[in-house]
């Protein structure tokens, strides 16, 4: 069924760009697009001025593929960060979510997905070979491999273990195991085995 | 616990933004902004020159007070509109949905909100006076109250219709009933009874 035009096309248009965001669907746009005409001076004028900066200033960065409004990115170019250990995560979300747990003060690496021949995805896609040329400068003692725990992960990070293994580089990964906080009665056997195999000393 | 900053103070701020949408949290906020970043020519740049044209162009109808690119808006200004009926709605939200449903062909008077004393939202607070005006100009035959079926609503839909009573004008209001594709059974005792009551001639 067409949907009846609510209102001009200025305001039909910025429902449509709303829409396309993840997690808004064309109800939650329209509500959305309200919200920011009702505030507009409050909200829909800062948020154009943000996205207008955004389009402008954010960039890869050309050393570990991140976004960020700086290239080097901002910590690429921290000479506080432990810069022999590289965390290589599939994508920018990964290093946030590391970022955000200050979970390390090492430097990191996005590959930008994961290997999927189905999809046509292969290595030249992937940010790999940056990777290797990053490790083969020497100033690199340690990869962490932590990349998502699916099978497209796994198979990825085995893939890139295999390139790295003729370089002088310790290649580790992410420890498997109980969530902390998680119910070992709702965990799947595959991370119960895991835990159990990979349990440490009290 | 203080959240780490993920990136830079432009990207920062564009997080923050989104957060403030309806039906987006912190979390989703992130991933909406790093989509948009990753797609910074097909979403971003076009999204964020939308809100600028909106920002500039968006004005609330000095006649029905919904919002709109032109004053009078698109619906006030169109010949085809039977501008003999008036609904009188809450909410732009409503005006859209009935919009979309193309249930009318009528005109509209958005009252911007519903008679609250407990949070200050008085009358005078209200697109109320335009209204008594509009009606007073003798071209409306029927006004219907097309207002939520909430306490707040209906208390606004009678103080509409006391002030309304003095002229010549049929005052309407929505029907209550069972919702099309809706199950007797979890339906509540109210609006049980208000079919019964409505009922008619089959």
């Amino acid at each position: 069924m067409a949907q009846n035009k609510v209102a001009g096309p200025e305001i039909e248009r910025l429902i449509q760009l709303l829409a396309k965001l993840p997690g808004l669907g064309p109800r939650s746009a329209r509500r959305a697009a309200l919200h920011l005409i009702k505030k507009k001076d409050q909200l829909l004028a800062p948020l154009s001025e943000a996205m207008g900066v955004a389009v402008e200033k954010i960039g890869i960065c050309s050393s570990c593929g991140t976004v960020d409004t700086t290239d080097p990115c901002a910590i690429c170019s921290d000479p506080k960060r432990d810069s022999s250990v590289l965390v290589v995560v599939e994508d920018v979300a990964d290093l946030w979510a590391l970022e955000r747990a200050s979970a390390t003060n090492a430097i990191y690496h996005v590959l930008g997905g994961t290997l999927s021949p189905l999809d046509g995805v292969g290595p030249e896609d992937l940010n790999i070979a940056k990777l290797i040329e990053r490790c083969e400068g020497g100033e690199i003692q340690e990869v962490i491999l932590a990349i998502n725990a699916t099978v497209e992960g796994q198979t990825t990070a085995h893939f890139v273990m295999d390139q790295l293994a003729p370089l002088n580089v310790n290649v580790t990964k992410l420890a498997h195991g109980v969530p902390v906080g998680g119910e070992l009665d709702y965990l799947d056997e595959g991370t119960l085995t895991q835990a159990l195999k990979g349990r440490t000393r009290f």
